[in-house]
């Protein structure tokens, strides 16, 4: 298992006019999430492009507990369950500075060629970093 | 069963740099897909708010099946199967020209009270005009 | 002189906490309102990036005169006062139902190449469809 | 005259197909700037609203010199350069980590009464924070 904490303020135009973060906006929130994560294992996600590698998003399921408002600082915690191969999963979860938990999705992606544009495998660079979290 | 279908144009400021639409922002297509529907019964979800109630989304599962691309014109299919009651949910369908099916989710709300905060039924006035769908 | 207007429904991820607009979203019409306008000379944007054409925006100049609200139908009225060279500027201006003036804008782009990343003149396939509106 | 700067990292969902940071997005980051500025004196713009005092934009004056990207740490620099009354003025300069000025803008809201939606002056709280910085 592999997981890492990242903190995210909440910008006014992120909001909507119920006064609380559009749900759409939750997708930028997860996106800061797994790319911290992954940066914290001494790659990132620009790197895996720069490799010419792109992950888009294949699945998303959200679960909207309680509402995130204007300048809350939230916690975003995401977690890697298990070792990623054609697909990599995201655990997420964020919660405000009361601790209480607002959000919770499963975000998932897959791996293609940029230029082929077909499906690979998790690239090794990045199942190298992962390796001592899944023993 | 009620069924609506509604047509967008994919915006620039929609797509990134992988050269598809940024998966966070088929949020506001479902929310398109949904206000529309709601308009062709002959109520607004604008009317709702102005009666004092507020639909914050709850959950949404969403499926990512092929990617939309910039100044696609998109077909959004909006159906209700089941007559609304705590919650509201709406299974959105998103086609291209070609009639390739792009995306899949099923986005379910709640409803209410804009000053309490408290969750109510739904509301009489959309009751009414959803009934002859769920004779 | 060019002219030419769409409309566009405010979508509710749109607006902000203070029950407008997002002041940053007004890019998104603007956007809208040229390609519109474009597409209405029988060339689109997209069919510029198929030549290997990419037109990033060199400045905004933007006034904010009354607040566009959810729901709204608004009108976008996109000129081009004068014949593109190496930029091309629109002019904006955006009313809604009521027929008031709620903002206006200058757009200004410049042409480059895609691959090289250098400054070009507005593409002949462009000048073609607006010679005629410049005699 | 005072001054202030923050980071931002910039998020996928912030490029276009153009590979680069959306022109609308900048909006976002001026957000961030003048917000993270005001908070740096000791009053937050969630305080003024709390206050019932909103801030709409007027005027947006921005010139896009180079283009950020994906994964860019963009220093944000957000300077006052008279003293507020009826308008505040942010003038705002964007760098990337090579110190090359990306962005520049000058931002320029008003102060509403949130109630009755009328012009006021700059709120005293906010005054009293500037004052010493314009002796």
């Amino acid at each position: 298992m592999f997981s890492h904490s990242t903190e995210i303020r909440v910008r006014y135009g992120e909001t909507d006019q119920m006064g609380f973060v559009y749900y759409g906006n939750y997708a930028l929130y997860y996106e800061v999430g797994r790319v911290e994560a992954i940066r914290s294992l001494g790659i990132t996600y620009k790197d895996l492009e720069d490799q010419g590698v792109i992950m888009p998003v294949v699945r998303v399921d959200a679960k909207y507990i309680g509402p995130a408002k204007y300048d809350d600082l939230l916690k975003i915690t995401t977690t890697i369950n298990e070792m990623p191969d054609r697909f990599i999963t995201f655990n997420v979860i964020i919660t405000n500075e009361e601790k209480n938990v607002l959000h919770k999705a499963t975000v998932t992606l897959c791996f293609k060629n940029a230029d082929s544009g077909l499906q690979i495998r998790t690239p090794p660079s990045l199942i190298e970093k992962l390796q001592p979290y899944f023993p």
